[in-house]
C-alpha cells in the first residue's frame, strides 16, 4: 500500500425530497447570497428549477443566475460565471446539474476567488490558493465531481480539454435526491455508468502497489453497478438502482476506490481528445470506446495481466484458466465490452462516425504535444497513444 | 436505501512516518499550543512519544502533556484533560494512541469547548454546542474512533459505559502510520480484528431498507481484514497487513459501511456491559463473545436469516443450501467464532472467567433500567438480553 492523503470534507445530504433542504442547508453555513449556475435549461421543464428558487426564497438566501452550462463545459462560461460571481460578490456557487454544472461552477469559483482567468489553472500556470465554496444540488450519476478534488474545462480556441486538481475544489455539500435522475435519458444514464465503472476501473489497473483492501471495495463497487445500471436503464423510475448509481458515482471518485494507490487516468486522458475534438461525443460514449482499445492494447503486459485476471474472475465471475491466463483477462475484457453495448453504448469509434483522419493530431495534444508520455504499465507516448485509437476503430 | 447523511470531515495522512510530521500538520491548521494526551506510557518506551515531542519543538507547537488514558477510557481522567485544556487554553487535543486515549480526548475536547462535565455528553443531559479540534496520531488499530462521531467513556462510579454521538467528535486529522502497530501484542491485535468486524457487522445486519452496493463494500472490507488478521497476527510486522487493518479500522466506523441503512449497534450495547462491569474484559475479546450468542438468538428470525446466509456465503465461501436455508446460516456464524478462536480471542464467557451472577444487573443496565429496547429484527428488551448471556456461556 502507498502512502496517502484522504480527505473528502464535502457533506453528503442523500436521499427523497432532499433538494428542497437546499435553501436551509445553505442557511446553516451562514451564507445569504449565492450564484446559482445550471446548465441547458431541463430543470425548468421539470420544475427543479421552482424548487430551488422556492427553497432559496423560504430560506431567506439571494441569488444571481446563470444557465448555459453545455456537456464538455467551456471556458467562456466559465469566465462569465467567475466574473458574476465577483461582481455580485457572492457567498457561494450553487451547482444544479451534473459533472458538467460542477466543473463550470469550480473553475468560476477559484477564477473569482483569485481574481484571475480559470483557464491559468487548467493548464498549470497558476494555482488557486483559495476558492468560493462550491455547494451542489445534483441531477445526473455520471461525474462524480459533487466530492472530487478535479475539475475538466473545454478551451474552444483548439478545443483543449484540460483538468486541474486540487482539495478546493472539493464541494462544501452535496445534495444527492435520486429521484432527480429519473428523466435522464437512457443514453446519458449508460454515459454516467460508463464513467463511474472507468473512475473505478483507472484506478483498479494500477501499475504498482498492491492494495488488496481498496481492490475488494473497487470489486463490491463494480458488481453493484453492473446490477444497477441494467436495472436503472429497464426501469428509470426504480429508486434502489438510480440510489446505487448516485451513490457509486461520488464513491468513485472521491478517490475511496484510489487510496493507497499509485494510479493514473490515462484512458480519461485518451479520452478527452476525442471528446475534447469531437464536441458531439459524450464522455461516457468517449470512455466506452476507449477502455476496451486500451485494455486490448496492455493486457498481455506481464504486471497488467493479474489484474485482469482479477478483475475478470472477481467481477464477472469468469472462470479462472490457469493454462491460460490471457484468455481469462480477454474474456473479462469481452465482458466489459458486452455489457457497454447492452446499456446502449458505443463501442467503436465508427459507431460515432470517427475514422483514423485526427488521430496524429489527438495522440499530438495528449502528449501535450511532445511535453509529457502518459504512465501506465508501460509509458505510453504518442505512438502507443495512435495504436489505442486504431484498436479502437 | 434509507435517506442518509454522510460526513467524514476528517484529513487522513495514511503511511510510513507520517507520525513525523505530527508538528508540521498542527501548524498548518494555524495552531500553536496543544494538550498532548496519552496512555500508559508504552509510547515512552517504544520512543514514539520523543518522536513527537520532536516534531512538535521542530513545528514550533507548545504543547502541555497529561499521559495515563486506561482501555474502557475512564470519566475521571477525561475531567482532568478538560480542566487541563480550558486552564491552559490549547487550541486542540492531540491524542496519541488507540481509541481509548481518542474517546478520552473527545470527551475533554467537548467538555472544555463547553464549560461543563463531559459525563453530562455522555448521559445525554446536554448536547455539545462546540468542541476543541482533536487530532490523532494513531498507534492501534481497532476502535475506528479517529474518523468517528462517537466517544465511548466508563463511569466508575457505578461502571457506566455511556457513548454519545455528533459530528463535533469527528477528529479534525488522523495521522496514520502502520508501522506504529507493530508492537501491538497478538491479543490486543485479536481484539481490535474483532473490533473491526464488528463495526461492520453490526451495520450489514441490518433491519429494514435493503442496501446492496453498501452491503457489497462490507463485505469487500471483511475479506479483507479476515485475510490481513491471519497475516499480521502471524507476522507482526508485515506492512500491507497492518496498513491493511488501520484503513479498514477507520472505514469500519466512518459510516462507509452504514450509508443508506437503518441499523443499531446492539451488539455494541450488550458488550458494553460486560466491559462496564468487568474492567478486565478488552472490548474486542466481549464482542468476540457476545456476537455468536447474538447470532445464534436471532438468527432463525425470517428478515434475518437471509442476511446470514448472504454473509455466510459471500463473506466465507460457504455453498448455500437451498433446502435448509438456516444451515447456510448457521455454517457462517460457527466460521465467525471459528476465526476468532484462530486469532486467539475468547468466544465464551467461561473463557472469560464470568458465570451468570451478574446477567440480571447487566440486562438490567443495557436497558437503561427499562427506559429502552434494543432495536434490531426483533426488540431485545431485558429478557431477550439475558437469553443473549446465557447464550455466550
Amino acid at each position: 500500500m502507498e502512502a496517502f492523503q484522504y480527505y473528502t470534507p464535502t457533506k453528503v445530504i442523500f436521499g427523497k425530497d432532499t433538494h428542497k433542504q437546499v435553501g436551509a442547508v445553505i442557511r446553516s453555513y451562514g451564507f445569504t447570497k449565492v450564484l446559482f449556475h445550471y446548465g441547458s435549461g431541463s430543470i425548468k421543464r421539470t420544475g427543479l428549477y421552482d424548487q430551488i428558487v422556492a427553497s432559496l426564497n423560504e430560506a431567506g438566501v439571494a441569488f444571481v443566475e446563470l444557465g448555459g452550462v453545455e456537456p464538455n463545459p467551456k471556458i467562456s462560461l466559465a469566465r462569465k460565471a467567475a466574473k458574476l460571481a465577483a461582481e455580485e460578490k457572492v457567498d457561494m456557487i450553487l451547482a444544479v446539474g451534473g459533472g458538467s454544472v460542477l466543473d463550470s461552477s469550480k473553475a468560476a469559483a477559484a477564477g473569482a476567488a483569485n481574481g484571475c482567468d480559470p483557464w491559468l489553472f487548467s493548464i498549470g500556470e497558476r494555482k488557486p490558493e483559495k476558492s468560493l465554496p462550491v455547494g451542489a444540488v445534483l441531477t445526473i450519476s455520471a461525474a462524480g465531481s459533487e466530492m472530487s478534488n478535479s475539475c475538466v474545462i473545454t478551451n474552444e480556441e483548439g478545443w483543449l480539454k484540460r483538468g486541474f486538481n486540487t482539495d478546493l475544489n472539493r464541494p462544501l455539500f452535496a445534495v444527492m435526491n435520486p429521484e432527480l435522475t429519473y428523466t435522464v435519458s437512457p443514453y446519458q444514464t449508460a454515459c454516467g455508468i460508463t464513467d463511474i465503472m472507468m473512475h473505478t476501473l483507472e484506478r483498479y489497473f494500477c501499475f504498482n502497489a498492491d492494495n488488496h483492501l481498496t481492490d475488494r471495495i473497487a470489486e463490491g463497487l463494480l458488481k453493484s453497478v453492473i446490477e444497477a445500471g441494467k436495472a436503472a436503464i429497464e426501469n428509470p423510475c426504480d429508486y434502489e438502482a438510480r440510489a446505487t448509481l448516485m451513490w457509486a458515482s461520488s464513491m468513485s471518485h472521491n478517490n475511496l476506490t484510489g487510496n493507497g494507490r499509485d494510479y493514473f487516468m490515462r484512458c480519461h486522458q485518451i479520452e478527452h481528445e476525442l471528446s475534447g475534438m469531437y464536441d458531439r461525443v459524450a464522455h461516457g460514449a468517449g470512455l466506452a470506446v476507449v477502455f476496451p482499445a486500451w485494455a486490448k492494447f496492455i493486457y498481455k503486459n506481464e504486471r497488467a495481466l493479474p489484474h485482469f485476471c482479477q478483475y475478470a474472475t472477481r467481477v464477472w465471475g469468469i472462470d479462472m484458466d490457469f493454462d491460460h491466463p490471457e484468455r481469462t483477462a480477454l474474456q473479462g475484457i469481452e465482458a466489459t465490452e458486452a455489457y457497454f453495448k447492452r446499456i446502449g453504448m458505443p463501442v467503436r469509434l465508427s459507431e460515432l462516425d470517427i475514422d483514423d483522419t485526427k488521430f496524429d493530431e489527438m495522440a499530438e495534444k495528449c502528449t501535450f504535444f511532445g511535453k509529457r508520455v502518459l504512465r501506465d504499465y508501460i509509458p505510453l507516448g504518442k505512438e502507443e497513444i495512435m495504436e489505442i485509437y486504431r484498436l479502437g476503430l
